[in-house]
């Protein structure tokens, strides 16, 4: 089960929170970029970012966002956020047109990993998020690089989900009156297909952990 | 040209940064979800909401993201992020894997509306960017929505444009030693086909509005 603390428990639309934690995997697994809050000189500061989950852990590249990020060798407060649109919702009012999604709201301190072996894992788990199959295929992170970066670890303890995922919502009134059309336009995200790089050396084939996953929606 | 404030310029990679205010439009015009950011007892929370442009105006529903932002009805200090994910960026390297993405980043105050006219003008600028043709289509707002709603601005003044849109940066070693494969596989937001409302009139067709957004991707 996922948290209720006052601060995950959902003020408004209750029936939209989501209360199974393999939920909340599941939409991290499928999304592609979290919106990263933090905040900085008491205002709020939102920036995409990647990410990567193993078991109940986030994984955050440290460098991102600037400086207010990279300067936290200590623990900082954020808030992580992932949605997921899957549908834009035409009701017969204008008042009722709405979103289907599915979002996921993690709160807690970032840590970084100091521990090498910590630290090399998260880096997979990042890789394998956003390019699944490259931890093998490409060339592996060395000294220089590895000591460069910086990585960032939440706990998934303090999360909600939030979905829609119906149809329109409309007044009986506006139905009876058959005022409008009503439905659901599906939004998907897709993969194109594979732009190898321009200097790449000529005939090399398109590997299968690309080729597959551009054959396969997110 | 966009701002340059001590918030808005960037720490890092700096030849990311756009200052071209139309690309800022541009990419306001193209999402279809922002990401909300607002403090709350001294943490962040970031929150998947709809919104609208109108000019250098962005309009937020009032009601968004509990009761934190509703009982907002002062001025509030808000980011607002705008994320377009355009690809996956493999490189030969695991180090130098990346995202080609476009984010227009916002801070200001959200304003609540409450001119009568303006606040019904804000209504039609978020219909429009959600469901373009609804607002002339389906049933109009009411007096009791009306009452209901809220609507919030923010003005465009204090903004930055990110975007990364090229191939892998690879190393010259690793691009010598052929050590990968490495390229773009693009990354597309589209839309299905229009699924009516289980409880819509038999035959009904599908509008223009909605069938024709169904052939473009956004």
């Amino acid at each position: 089960m996922l948290s209720t603390t006052p601060r995950t428990t959902l003020g408004r639309k209750k029936h939209r929170a989501v209360t199974d934690r393999s939920v909340l995997h599941h939409v991290l697994d499928e999304g592609l970029i979290c919106h990263l809050g933090i905040v900085r000189d008491g205002a709020p500061l939102v920036l995409p970012t990647g990410y990567g989950r193993d078991g109940d852990t986030l994984y955050l590249h440290g460098s991102t966002g600037a400086a207010s990020l990279r300067t936290a060798a200590r623990e900082i407060d954020v808030c992580v956020t992932v949605t997921l649109l899957d549908g834009i919702v035409y009701a017969r009012s204008v008042n009722n047109h709405s979103m289907n999604y599915r979002s996921a709201v993690i709160l807690g301190r970032a840590k970084p990993v100091l521990d090498a072996e910590a630290k090399m894992h998260g880096l997979k788990v990042l890789t394998d998020h956003l390019a699944p199959g490259s931890w093998e295929h490409a060339r592996e992170v060395n000294a220089r690089e590895f000591a460069a970066v910086s990585v960032l670890a939440l706990d998934l303890a303090e999360a909600s989900v939030k979905m829609r995922a119906e149809g329109p919502d409309d007044e009986p009134d506006d139905v009876g009156a058959d005022a409008a059309w009503a439905g659901v336009l599906p939004v998907r995200t897709v993969f194109g297909a594979p732009e190898p790089s321009a200097d790449l050396s000529p005939g090399r084939p398109v590997p299968p952990h690309v080729s597959e996953r551009a054959a396969t929606a997110p």
